[in-house]
């Protein structure tokens, strides 16, 4: 049997080491593994490679996709699920995997569903922001990164008497932040879950000066928003008064911190510095792990599921589900890390 | 209430997160935090430090243990148990965590059982073996260090056309060398719980050579046993034919398999330095956890218990469970690593 | 004899590793070293402490400083420097080592000068522009995690086919910014000694695009400026035609980039990170030898001198020189790094 | 005109970042390069591959060499030498850049004066043993990842009571156990060049002891040698009293300290971790610097000559002078680490 593979949406340690997990699974079922290049796009053009025992060398370590990735969705393009449809039909694709965060895999579960494709999910998503599984490959590297960089601010923050603003990915879910930041020891940290009184944050700040920490450091997600102001883009904008507004969470707290508390603030915005590179140990072995129970789940002819971490087990669950709602941050985590506020 | 805590046995990072916790949390009980120094040996002595909110500062992301650490159980010791039962009312300690691991542990049992001392444990093993939690902090900082070893090996070997040889830790489990081996993309990993035949071993390695791969790389835990042979030591000694036999598995396994392939090979032996320096993200965030539960199950009143992960939650298990047998590679996961052997 | 020694301005990786070296040399002179707090501040208000063997344990691979530094200038204090002066008498301080930057350093020279003082100086900027030496500690850290971040992104930059800023620090030299580029495979390197043109810019971006590169990377230090621009500040502001302007040149030029390549185009702002955290091992040794120097110097009676490296050997200039000329990129390291644009 | 470049000898990290620079350099003069592979051999044979601006692509951060390596020497070989010069004249090669160590750079220099090719060296040594020039790329490399080494036993050192033994690379220099053991912070530092004393080795640690602290680190290079006794080798022996000795210096002097002190005691042997895996920035600019000089050297027709670092510059020597002498660690270097002894 011919197995396809295809990697989409956004960049995210471990991509490589499923594709690698794959390939030996697959040679081990006698499988024949191709690699459909840059996404959905791929498959609609017939774009793929034969996936060799060779092409699974040394790939493990390395960041990217060795087969590229888009965010080409073919549901969105004229007659796209058709070309979808007659690619694995022509060349004899028996079943696919797909791995992506929810575009990609809404699109797999539309295909299983309204075309009746053979397709399994492996969930990606730097984020961790999936329910259906309970973490996700790419977020262990990430927050190694952001702490990486919290641990470096905390010699240079307590040498100049400062306050230093680590702004991390997370539009929607606050996972980087809350990790990153008890991992790093952080002062407070912001989430998009919750949202803000920067009163509140400078408060946190004052009694740590009161106790003789004349430095604090506040990790901050993207997408956190102040309590009671309209949105901060990433764009710079006029506000109500005329004022201009600096891009970015990060930048607008920095201000407002420097303007109620008169103490010197820094900023630093890690951007996609977050995503890319060689993946953690971790984040190797969970990869590899959800790449063997897809092939796993071709084996068995369970299509239309999902790989899926449930505590110390990879289990399987619908595809359905997995896209059906995020995971937010919730209540008991964030209360965890309030016991290291101030 | 005055609350104890102590560090027993060997050194593991992570240690300090977890003290750090059991402060923050305390102060957030109004509980009072005291360390006992160097484990079970502090405790006998009366020898112990306040730990305020100060202590808990600048330590989460530092190895070793602020308190100290030894390997003394009062029970071996004349008169031992009697000195633990005499501080704790001394000192008017409410309430004693244990951090540690099999031995620390089960003197913490032993003290809860036959003395009734309000005891909680918290686990602690670099090589992850107690089955009463699915992982224990240090364990993923050692991987992460042996990972990186391997990686490091994989560029050179490929330019020497080597066989490397990196011996890593557990005498009893492999759990260390099948996550490391895993996450570095060994050809071939060697357990304690897999008594392994060279044989085998160079099959894989002529295998490989066989594809054009004319380098191997081979993690072998140093309590790996080959079969049919008598146990290999860390000393040297002279086998049954008067030669002389070389100290350790990865020197015994280096000069077998160049005997027998006559492939240069070559031996790495991380020892400590897996289990020094600063925890990884991972752990930093396990051992918080584990020291905020500890703390929790004071305050619930739950004694005789250990923080446990299970799945994704800390829950509490008894102390008693927790000692019964230590946690071993089981097949499936060998199984999953050898999909990517030769 | 008493020697003093202080640690001025900004943060740099190496100042613990100056001050253990000063200690233990000074304890084979049999010299008596005192720490002053905080800078020069610390000798005016006669702050100070015992630096004893102990004291120099387990800060060598520590970032930040013991003794704490500020910006303090006793010359812009009403009668500081003869604060200084009567510190000295006071508390019989034999010599006095300064360690800092541009600043420090002149008030060391001025004190020299003016007042007799037997001052030494160790250079310490984290932008290696002091021109009395070939580097400085701390420059080769901040170089490290400004290419690791590049190497980060180059997985990423290549998986979504963007133009990926890293902003590095900078403000008039730019040496961070040539080596970071340099050592991560930058395919444009922009830096404040040379005002770019962002057409230029645009133009190897499409050249790479061109033969099938559709990613690139720019490290831009902080200080760089468009040619023909009027400055750009980190705030943001309104420029002459009515339009908002973001903080911060690496913001600037995403959005220049994007509006004439159409290119997506993110930023990455490694801000302090930069300064932060453990030295490497490179800058532990040139940190090392400079404390030694700076204690012989002492021995020999060499007053108002630096310690500086000169080729291989820690040599001694002249303070007066030191504080002279800034060191700025030439145009041979320039067109060195040129041959790897596009 | 077509360049030549081969790689001979160990691997080395930074071998990658030269042939990148020799590929753009070359872009740059109009000259074609091509590589040959596995060193002297693929010269020997006619087995090269052109080396494009795409081959360029993605390797300066990685270890090993893309064009293979290995220890073939022409001139051991029957008509070694004329194959290399009828391959040179066939394939029309008018130049031949050689990176690699005494055995490598020899052969070069035996062409150029025997057959007057035109040859150019780049000198590649992970031991920085070459007199010719200050430093060599990979030595940074492996310094740091010894250090890092260093870095992690000390909590784990100190938490335990222990004596650590580091092994580290350098069988007849110690540089690398000098720069790691001053970087580290070790307390005692021992190298081939300095036959050592156990008994004033274990007056060291027990001078610690006296002062509190409990435990040591020592770093010892693989070659270093007890005064008085004969050669440790890595295999095992038995010595003139019957006794079995323990392969390797480490191993060696663990047992000897154990006897004499009854400290407990450990070894980790880095073995070739130290020389595999990506490259330091220090050394991806330092071998960028060489291969740009090397085909510059070939532009200004100057043959028989090395690149070499000189101070902050990159010059030229002749290769005769290059292979010369080995570059030892000399009695000044040797005092400063001493600073830090016990």
């Amino acid at each position: 049997m011919n197995v396809g593979v295809l990697t989409g949406g956004g960049d995210c340690p471990g991509l490589n080491a499923v594709i690698r997990a794959v390939i030996r699974k697959g040679l081990q079922f006698n499988f024949k593994t191709v690699g459909f290049r840059r996404g959905w796009a791929g498959v609609m053009e017939g774009d793929f490679m034969p996936l060799t025992l060779n092409d699974s060398s040394g790939i493990l370590a390395r960041g990217g996709t060795i087969l590229g990735t888009s965010r080409t969705n073919p549901f969105k393009e004229e007659g796209g699920a058709e070309k979808i449809g007659e690619s694995i039909k022509k060349f004899n694709i028996g079943a696919l995997i797909a791995i992506g965060g929810d575009d990609t895999l809404g699109v797999a579960n539309k295909l299983y569903k309204e075309k009746g494709l053979k397709v399994i999910g492996v969930p990606k998503t730097i984020d961790n922001d999936l329910s259906a599984t309970d973490y996700t490959f790419g977020f262990d590297t990430a927050v190694t990164i952001a702490t990486e960089a919290v641990d470096r601010l905390h010699s240079t923050a307590e040498s100049h008497q400062r306050v230093m603003i680590v702004e991390v990915m997370g539009r929607h879910a606050g996972w980087i932040a809350l990790f990153s930041g008890l991992a790093g020891g952080a002062d407070c940290i912001l989430i998009p879950e919750k949202p803000f009184d920067v009163d509140e944050v400078c408060r946190i700040i004052a009694k740590r000066y009161a106790r003789g920490k004349t430095f604090s450091i506040i990790v901050v997600a993207e997408g956190s928003k102040p309590r009671g102001i309209p949105e901060i883009t990433k764009d710079d904008s006029i506000d109500a008064f005329g004022h201009i507004r600096l891009g970015g969470i990060g930048n607008w707290l920095s201000k407002e911190i420097e303007k109620k508390t008169h103490y010197e603030t820094r900023v630093s915005i890690l951007g996609h510095t977050q995503r890319g590179g060689s993946p953690t140990a971790y984040d190797r072995i969970l990869a590899t792990r959800f790449g063997i129970k897809a092939m796993e789940l071709i084996k068995e002819g369970k299509f239309g599921q999902m790989a899926s971490l449930q505590g110390n087990e990879i289990k399987n669950v619908a595809l359905s589900e997995a896209v059906a709602s995020p995971k937010l941050v919730d209540d008991k985590w964030y209360r965890l890390a309030e016991v290291f506020f101030g």
